[in-house]
């Protein structure tokens, strides 16, 4: 029942030969890896305004020069992943090349802080979706958790289908919101260039206000930079595509950095012109939309499609995290599981896990996670900063053809990189402190696991260990509940195998029972050995691990291999299972953990 | 370390033989079961003023009548669980008298009734003692429902660490309200005596009321019987007291009743001289002490007592659902598990079990379980009144000495339990109709459960059933990932008992990997045969659990036995354990389930 309801939501399981069906060509990537960085326009021109807002509404025109910068970050960050994309085709990004780089701790730093980021994504962006509907629809409000919730299931769902299905479903939302996007921004310049439009600011370009400090300044240009985030996520997924996959992905990177760059400066500019100020309650982007259309169909197709872009960016997480995640696995940095390809293909467990844990974000978060941007925005940049540092040292210790050009794009974008991770700690430590409590937990934790990997590799080599002393023979110990058909079962199959000595052990509660159960026994089997145990603290598994060591320890001196036999039934029905005390389990479980015994369990299929 | 924390919880393991020393002697035997019955004194009267005053003060007359209709119906049950432990002393109560002289189903419908009532007590009166402490402490009321959860722990524990230690711990808060209320009763009768106290009550005892019918009597008087809830927990309990334990619990069952009659008798008379009207938010109990203290620390010390014992109330439900689950599990009715003593000697499965269904009773009602009550009561009236029809059934049956007398109590108080059910019925249907859902939804349960026990203690029987098949070879086949120690592990198994085939089976998720490991393995392991089998769609079990059912269809011919050898490596630390794959222990849950093979795991542990 559970397999079948699987196969309706997942679809059925593909096979591994019809991955290359499943890569992404350039639409359908640039649809499902440039949703985040898209969606960031919602939000990224407004943050700018906001921290200008604090000197005045006259300091606004410092939003021209400071998305300027803003652009010149973009493209550095454009050109500077571009090359790591044509350097490193397999995929991995900051990752990689950090590691490759820098030293395998700055590529843990860089791969575990995109990956809670990734998570941070997820829960950030499908939060904010959800209060754009319940803001639209306010009798909702107090359902935003569990309808936050049923987003990253579906969104989960989706990834579970496989790349390209989510892929065809995501493509619409995105470009609708591009469509929308250019619509607002080329109507609302038609309407400055010909004066249509009502503006109540002051044009006092380039005149110095009071107050104005540098640190305020690139506090703006870092809050602003917020909207960069999702840019790296195409290096991370390039297998992914389509062969040739560099190309592919060069040109995907390229298309989202133009069309990044063009709605983001569109925004800034309408904001400018129009005199917007940031209000709580009403996003810049809906008063631009308010203001170049009125409240009409086109505004609240604008509000829509930017709500719906939203929710979607959580499927950049889901695109980047399991890839990511099997960069780390490969290492032995995390859990083997991560590598594994679930029935479509994708990387499964890695998108359930990134699912459940946003969904526990959501939930510890209730659903308001507008104060996690801080630190999502710095778990990009670190990463940002760590690659682009990584590509410097590689152009200056390989210094292939035009080094020169390419060292200094990958410089200038680690610098500014560097400054807006500063801004964020110098201003916004309050927000972002958490970064520096959980990047050395998780660094600790990758280092364990590492090691873990190593030594099991070592011990299970073949050749480098000593050989297995052989085997000279043979002892079973069966324990018996009762003289049924189960134990008979059981007794058979030890004695099929003709091993060199064969134990019968009972547990008996009351001193009285034994007795009995002997006279019983000698009748019923006189040529197999009982053992009675009497276990005055009614545990069975104390007193079975007490005997089975002393034998272990004879057995031992001739080389002897125990084995406990264990007599199971198997009820008809699942349900039946908690009729039955499970010691058969326990004893199974704790022998093999605790003793040096080999365990078979002999079942007993019950027919009715 | 968990063990050590049971340790500290718990206390350390009893002996079986220790069993006797576990035992109640008549004082502590009074606390642990009374304080249900005599907890419900602090709003059994209250209960019936309440219903009158919806006629009006005029009518509380009346509440006199209706307390000596109550103490009557008191004495019936007494005399009738007297009865009831002497002719059945070994426990079970309502239970075991319906089923041995009503029949089974009646019995399963006494038994299942007081299975849900035991949960309801502890959820009702520990949410009843939680609303005490928080109507003093206003501040604590948000954290209302988990400060009842950890009261329902920590009863618990107390519960697990034994009956008598339980009992010495309740003695005394039990003891304490018994003398709070005594004082109170005996200070407010000497004031009324002596004039001494200013009453505002019309005393127009006997003159008719308009408005008042016979309906409305009823139901004050099966709202008032709401306080003699309780008191069938000791017949449920005989076993639990030292020997001779019939006489001791009928001396127990006495010495309850006389105090109920005095506490409950007392509070309807202070209440009627006192004129005491019912009011929400302070209760009849707090009125009285009030006007015969002051607010003073008598006062304080009453209502103190009153919520301590409420919350104790709690641990009537402890002592007797663990008996009669034995009771039921004895009878094969529900499971088994209910039947095993505990390091403690107490039934800890009822008790662990018990616990958990009442938390989960009073998250669900956000610890707002008031209106739960009537259900509750009329969960105790349903076995009442059956357990004493079949006592009147067992008396006109067997006919023994003075049986008239003895049939004319047990008559009495059926017919009385009958029309206080019907009143509950009528009067508070959309409170008492899930009882109408859930007792048939138990009594299927209980059914299906005792069909399930009947069938495979058929089918264990020895005797019964055809000799099993003799076991003329063996065939064992050992699922391998690789060539390492842990696989070499259980090879050396297999070939040591000289099975008729070994057979290593490996499953490759790609083609080319086949070849590859073949040509590997021939040069490792040339003696071992080696099948591989190739998975398109990344299964391990699908194909592996196809290539048995080929294996064993052949094997069967013969008479031959299969046996699957699982290599099993063992981390060093339980956490490495999800760094690795748990296909071993999905294979063998698999197998065993699904086929008719026999399951071997070889463990292979680690050293680091």
């Amino acid at each position: 029942m559970l397999a079948s309801l699987k196969r309706i939501l997942v679809g059925r399981p593909l096979k591994t030969k019809e991955l290359e069906e499943q890569k992404l060509n350039k639409r359908k990537a640039l649809a499902i890896l440039s949703s985040d960085a898209l969606s960031s326009v919602a939000y990224g021109p407004e943050q700018i305004l906001i921290v200008l807002f604090t000197v005045g509404a006259a300091a606004f025109w410092y939003s021209i020069p400071i998305a300027i910068g803003v652009l010149i970050l973009l493209l550095a960050l454009i050109a500077s992943y571009r090359q790591i994309i044509f350097a490193y085709p397999h995929g991995g990004g900051a990752y990689i090349v950090s590691k490759e780089n820098l030293g395998t701790y700055t590529g843990l730093i860089a791969g575990g802080s995109l990956l809670v980021d990734y998570i941070l994504t997820v829960a950030v962006s499908v939060s904010a979706g959800t209060d754009a509907i319940t803001s639209a629809f306010p009798s909702l409000h107090q359902f935003t958790v569990p309808i936050a919730i049923i987003f990253v299931i579906l969104i989960t769902i989706l990834n579970l289908r496989g790349v390209t299905e989510s892929a065809s479903v995501l493509a619409y939302p995105v470009y609708l919101f591009v469509l929308a996007l250019f619509l607002l921004i080329g109507v609302g310049i038609f309407n400055i260039v010909t004066g249509n439009v009502h503006t109540n600011v002051q044009l006092s370009f380039g005149e110095p206000i009071a107050g104005i400090s540098l640190f305020l300044l690139l506090k703006a240009f870092s809050s602003g930079s917020s909207a960069l985030t999702g840019v790296e996520a195409i290096s991370n997924a390039i297998p992914n595509f389509k062969e040739p996959s560099p190309n592919n992905a060069g040109k995907t990177l390229i298309a989202m950095g133009t069309l990044l760059a063009i709605l983001f400066s569109g925004i800034v500019v309408l904001a400018y012109f129009y005199g917007i100020t940031p209000r709580g309650y009403v996003t810049v982007v809906s008063q631009i939309a308010e203001q170049t259309f009125g409240r009409n169909f086109m505004y609240y197709f604008i509000q829509g499609a930017t709500a719906l872009i939203l929710i979607l960016a959580a499927n950049t997480g889901y695109s980047a995290f399991p890839l990511l995640a099997v960069n780390l696995a490969k290492d032995k940095f995390i859990p083997r599981m991560f590598m594994i390809r679930g029935d479509r293909l994708g990387y499964s467990n890695g998108i359930i896990i990134l699912g459940l844990l946003s969904i526990v974000l959501i939930i510890v978060f209730k659903g308001q996670t507008e104060h996690l941007i801080p630190l999502y925005a710095l778990g990009v940049f670190i990463p940002f900063t760590l690659s682009q540092s990584g590509m410097v040292v590689k152009w200056v210790s390989s210094k292939p053809k035009g080094w020169i050009y390419k060292l200094i794009i990958n410089s200038v974008g680690a610098a500014i990189s560097l400054v807006v991770c500063m801004m964020f700690f110098l201003t916004k430590f309050s927000q972002v402190w958490p970064v520096l409590v959980f990047l050395p937990v998780i660094i600790v934790f990758f280092v364990r696991v590492k090691k873990h990997y190593d030594t099991v590799g070592e011990q299970l080599r073949v050749a480098a260990s000593e050989a297995n002393i052989a085997i000279e023979g043979n002892v079973m110990i069966i324990p018996v509940a009762g003289i049924t058909h189960v134990v008979e079962n059981s007794l058979n199959y030890a004695k099929s195998l003709h091993p060199e000595q064969i134990i019968a052990v009972y547990i008996a509660f009351e001193k009285e029972e034994e007795a009995v159960f002997e006279h019983k026994w000698n009748q019923w089997q006189p040529d197999v050995r009982l053992v009675t145990l009497h276990s005055p603290y009614r545990s069975i598994i104390q007193p079975l691990s007490k005997f089975i060591h002393i034998i272990e320890r004879k057995a031992h001196e001739s080389n002897y291999q125990v084995t406990v036999v264990i007599p199971q039934f198997i009820p008809k029905k699942g349900w039946h299972n908690m009729l039955h005390n499970q010691s058969s389990f326990l004893i199974r479980a704790y022998l093999l953990h605790h003793k040096n015994v080999i365990v078979t369990t002999v079942p007993y299929h019950f027919k009715k």
